[in-house]
């Protein structure tokens, strides 16, 4: 197991998804006792780690009783219905893609992360980091199988799609844009409503906003960044005086209110669709409560067979044997 | 004159700069009333209006006596010595580019934007949306462009540059920005310190931060979204009961000093750099404050020679004859 909170949060996220929701969790990592008291969760052996600064594809390749490799393939092989991890992200990716394999006919897996909207459910973007370089066919792909997700996760109907670009007139933006600009409006079971711009992004325009994973990862860490400049403008702000200090106890509970309601710690991470099997990427930074809720949302999209869902929305032949490999 | 605000705020942000930094404005817009006491600012005479959701190209084409057009011509026909604009972004750049022409040997004008960072001077952000696609080789002119700007600007000896990408690795992000790092790092006279990630935007990692207009405007936008939600969040929690209220009250005073030094308000606008004139771009949504900061930025950047330096930093020979057109 990884992050930089693990072993602790992890296990604890593990321990609360057990007793509070009544999931069986196998814990993947070092069975000898570093992992601390387990309170009898079962632990799969697996003793080498993959730091989260290491080249993913090349330790993946290496690293074969790393964590992360064990993991995916207890998945593969039915020791586990779905995979969550808070480690090294690319690694994490590879190793869904090179032990549990693609779904047939899908391109390029991409990652799905939720952006949290005031109010409402999350909207979704993808590819949120997965594929630096993509076509409008991989993006239309990575659409179909949001679609698919959203419909899972927040049983909507018919989730709406948004490209992320620099205007809203289908003229605005780079080839990429404008070339799957027009490949999704005449796409039937895309319900494709324009762009979008990234002041938009927190505001629940789309129910899915579809990026390359270059641009999806710039602004979600752009999002990130702004959120903890602002968090520490406030904390500085309330530290600065003793009355400072009292407006900031009286206030908290209030803001208390909405800050839950966007904490990226509630939304149960990033999914990895276009994998044979449930794979969730969470934070770096997960706390146990973090690990708590991508178990449940996990748990949830194994019972809803998102992967099955994912298959048929891309057109590939239900229950085709899984490609290997990239 | 143009802008969300406009004129009041545009009117009142250039008497602002008059009365007391005592800098000359000449005003381009309707001299027939509507723009209100100018309280003797002169008013160069433009009955046309490029609305904010126009085609900037087609606009700049069709509409000669739009205030935009007309501003740069009076750049152009050393009737004043920069252009300051709150209206339509394309339409601006398009009239700074048609009408005062291209620095020779600049591929490609870029908007560098300032992004405001706690207790420092601002990092330069270039390209923020005027070129939707680029070659590695139009981004080192903009770091070039960028460098010798800041050092007009900020008084930066050896302005440090970074590209924006999705890991600090050399090997990490998308083909442009890989090239882009190569050509960067064995170019003298680019201060090359690596990459920066979305979330750094906001920490002050480089002087300058370097990136195609489509990214750069994601990122932007993505940020100033950010800010807005954080905003109406706070507000509302604030407003949500008595001792809300009171709390936001004693609070009041701290918070302003952290929010004061972040306000793009005092940044004084995006600048247009590779044109034959200093052109300042103000948001849309500018205040007079902003407006008059904007004047000053402009006015410091005059006396700085900031074109001449733009000239020379992208080794362009001196003196030499605008290139009109794109």
């Amino acid at each position: 197991m990884g992050g930089d909170r693990a072993p602790r949060e992890i296990v604890a996220g593990a321990l609360l998804a057990r007793d509070e929701l009544g999931i069986d969790v196998l814990l993947v990592g070092p069975d000898d006792g570093t992992l601390g008291d387990t309170r009898g969760l079962p632990v799969l052996d697996a003793r080498e780690v993959i730091a989260m600064d290491e080249d993913p594809a090349r330790s993946v390749r290496t690293k074969k009783d790393s964590s992360l490799v064990r993991c995916a393939e207890a998945v593969r092989d039915e020791q586990a219905s779905a995979m969550v991890s808070a480690g090294n992200t690319g690694a994490a990716m590879a190793s869904a893609l090179l032990r549990m394999g693609r779904i047939s006919g899908v391109a390029r897996p991409a990652i799905a992360t939720p952006l949290p909207v005031y109010g409402a459910h999350p909207s979704i973007l993808i590819d949120a980091g997965a594929n630096a370089e993509c076509t409008a066919d991989w993006l239309l792909q990575f659409a179909q199988m949001a679609t698919a997700y959203v419909r899972a996760r927040y049983a909507i109907a018919n989730p709406s799609v948004a490209l992320l670009s620099i205007g809203e007139e289908p003229t605005k933006g780079n080839t990429l844009v404008k070339e799957s600009h027009e490949l999704f409006a005449r796409t039937e079971g895309v319900n494709f409503i324009g762009n979008v711009e990234g002041r938009d992004l927190l505001l629940g325009k789309a129910d899915i906003i579809v990026t390359d994973g270059f641009t999806g990862n710039v602004a979600l860490k752009s999002l990130e960044g702004a959120a903890a400049t602002f968090n520490s403008m406030l904390r500085s702000a309330v530290n600065s005086s003793l009355s400072s200090r009292i407006a900031g106890l009286m206030l908290k509970p209030a803001l208390a209110t909405y800050v839950k309601s966007v904490d990226p710690e509630n939304t149960g991470g990033a999914m990895l669709l276009g994998v044979e099997g449930v794979c969730i990427i969470s934070h770096g930074s997960s706390s146990a409560r973090a690990i708590k809720n991508a178990i449940s949302a996990a748990h949830e999209m194994v019972s809803h067979g998102l992967v099955e869902q994912v298959r048929s929305a891309i057109g590939s032949p239900s229950g085709s044997k899984p490609q290997f490999g990239k």
